[in-house]
C-alpha cells in the first residue's frame, strides 16, 4: 500500500505491506487523514518516531471480528493502552506508561491506505457529518479536552493564544460556553476566519496585562507559555495545549507569586467531538488549505497558511 | 532603632529612624522576627528589594486608632494593597498589582524593633501560642495556602519534595488531611523530624516514577519542579511553593503529555494558622535552629541547618 513512512526523513512509499489487524482490531480504509502540528514537532525529532506518521483520519472499516463495525465509517481514540496498569483499569489508557500512539509512538499512522485499531478505539461518524468534518474529530477532541479538565465560566474572560489550526478549533469550542472570548495571534489572515466567534486582536497590537481569568496557549512554541503567564490574571489558569521538540527558559517563582494554574492538557472526548459536528455546533469551513495525495507530501507539509492539509487517501466511492 | 538593613548587602543599623503611622496603622513592638528563604534569595538579588528585611514575625502592639488593639499580641498579613484595584476590590490585596509587601516590595520589615501595618492585615495571637509558636504563623499560612487552593483528599497519594523550613510546616499540615503522605527530602536528619507525621525518604534512595497524585515543590530551586513532574501520576497536580532567584530550564511539553496540573501557591491564611497553632494540632517543638540578637545576623543568616533562625528583638517583659 502506499504510505508516508518516516525514518530521520520522511519518505513517499508505494510498495509498503498492508498492517495485520491484531486480536480485537478493526482493519480500516483511510478516506482522510490531515497533518498536525504535531507531525511536524516529530519530524524535527520529537518523539524519536520511526514508522508511518498520521493520526488525524477517517475511513471505513473493511475487517472486523464484531460484523456490526463492517462497512461504518469511523474515527478512532489514537491511544492504545497496555490494559494492565493501574491508568487503563482507571479508564485512562490515554496515560499508560506503555501506551502506543496511533503514527506517534510505536503504532504505524493513517499516512497510509490502511491502519488498524482496536475497536474499543472507534467511534462511527453520523451520516450527516461529512469526510472532511470528521478528520477535524480528533483536533476537536483536543480543543474540548479544555472544557473537559477546567470550568469555564459564561463569566470568564478567556484568552486563546495562537490562531493556528487548534486555536481555531478551541476558538470555536470556547465560544460555545458563551464567555467573553478574545483570540491573540500573529495573522489577520486567520484570525478573520473567528471573527464571528470572538473578539480578534493582533499580539502586536494588544495591551493586557494580568487581565483573563483563564488563557490558553495553542501556539506550538515556548513565547506562548511566557506571554500566556503575563495576560493571566493572578489566580488564573494557563491551559497548555503546545507541544513542541525544545525546552524552554522558564521562571516558576512567577506562578507562585501570581498564583496561577498551569494545565496540560491533551487528547479529548472524540464522542463528544461527533455530537458537536453532527449538531452544527462547529464548523469546519474554510479551515481545510488544502487537499493533496500521499505522493504531494512535500507540498503538504510546506504549506504555512496557518489551515489544515488534508491527504485524500481513498473515497466513499471506491 | 535597630535594624538589619539591606541595600545590595545586609548591615545592621543601631540609631535607624522608628517608623511612623500611617492613618489606619498600628505601630507594632516586634518581639521575634524569623529567617524565610525569602530573605535569602533577596540578598541574592531577587525582587531588587532596598530597606529592613524580614516578614515573619510576633509583637505587641503599641499605638493604634482602635484602643482594642492596644497591648495586643500580634501576628501580621504581609501584603498591603492599594485598596482600589480589582484585586483589592474583590478582597484580593495579596495579589493587587501595587501593593507593598513588609520585607520586600517598598515596605520596611520586621528585623526592626518597630513595625507599621494596618489594623486589618493583624491577627490577635491567642493566649495559649507562645511568641516562638506565633512566629510560624506566617509560613504555617503559606503551608495552609496549599489546602485552601487544592483539595487534598484522605485517599491521595501526597509528597513533600524538600525537607526545609517551609517542607516541615507543609508535612506537619497536610498530615492532618489523613493523606497518604511522603517526604522526600536530602537531609536525615531533618526528615528525622517528619518521622511521625508521614513517611520520610531520602530522594537519592527514592524510586517514584508518575506515582503521586499530588507533589508538593518546597526545595526553594529548580530542580524541585523538575523531579515533581517526574513523580506526579498523569492528571496529577504540582503545586509549586519554591520562589528563587534564577530561571529553569524547564519541559512544558511533558505536562501537556501527561496533563499535569501545575499550581502556584504563597501566602495563605493566618487566622487558620492561628487555630491550628491554638488547637496545639501543629508543633513547632525542634524547629528553631537558633536564637539570635539582631548584632548576630551574621550567624543567622549563616546557620545551615534547615532549621528556622529567629531573631530576638524584644519580649513581654521588656
Amino acid at each position: 500500500m502506499k504510505c508516508l513512512y518516516f525514518d530521520e526523513a520522511l519518505t513517499f512509499i508505494k510498495g509498503y505491506a498492508q498492517p495485520r489487524r491484531e486480536k480485537g482490531e478493526a482493519l480500516i480504509k483511510i478516506h482522510y487523514a490531515a497533518i498536525c502540528n504535531t507531525d511536524k514537532e516529530i519530524i524535527k525529532g520529537y518523539k524519536g518516531f520511526r514508522g508511518i506518521l498520521g493520526h488525524e483520519f477517517v475511513g471505513v472499516v473493511e475487517e472486523a471480528e464484531d460484523p456490526a463495525y463492517i462497512g461504518k465509517r469511523v474515527v478512532g481514540e489514537i491511544n492504545l493502552g497496555c490494559r494492565e496498569c493501574e491508568c487503563c483499569r482507571q479508564g485512562h489508557s490515554n496515560h499508560c506508561k506503555n501506551r502506543r500512539v496511533l503514527g506517534i509512538t510505536n503504532k504505524d499512522g493513517a499516512f497510509a491506505e490502511y491502519i488498524t485499531l482496536p475497536l474499543e478505539n472507534l467511534h462511527f461518524v453520523p451520516d450527516v457529518v461529512t469526510d472532511l468534518e470528521a478528520v477535524f474529530a480528533e483536533p476537536l477532541a483536543a480543543a474540548l479536552e479544555i472544557t473537559n479538565q477546567c470550568h469555564i465560566k459564561p463569566t470568564h474572560k478567556v484568552a486563546i493564544v495562537g490562531n493556528g489550526k487548534l486555536g481555531q478549533l478551541i476558538g470555536q469550542v470556547l465560544s460555545l460556553t458563551g464567555c467573553d472570548l478574545t483570540i491573540l495571534g500573529r495573522s489577520e489572515k486567520t484570525l478573520f476566519l473567528l471573527k464571528n466567534k470572538a473578539k480578534i486582536e493582533l499580539i502586536s497590537q494588544a495591551t493586557y496585562e494580568s487581565y483573563f481569568d483563564v488563557v490558553v496557549d495553542a501556539t506550538g512554541n515556548q513565547d506562548g507559555l511566557r506571554y500566556a503567564q503575563e495576560i493571566v490574571r493572578p489566580m488564573g489558569i494557563v491551559v497548555l495545549k503546545s507541544t513542541y521538540h525544545d525546552q524552554a527558559l522558564l521562571n516558576p517563582t512567577l506562578w507562585v507569586i501570581k498564583e496561577i494554574t498551569l494545565l496540560g492538557s491533551r487528547c479529548g472526548p472524540l464522542d463528544a467531538a461527533l455530537r458537536l459536528l453532527e449538531k452544527r455546533l462547529v464548523s469546519m469551513e474554510g479551515l481545510i488549505g488544502g487537499v493533496f495525495t500521499l505522493e504531494e507530501y512535500q507540498a503538504a507539509f510546506d504549506e504555512q497558511n496557518s489551515l489544515k492539509s488534508v491527504f485524500k487517501i481513498s473515497d466513499n466511492k471506491e
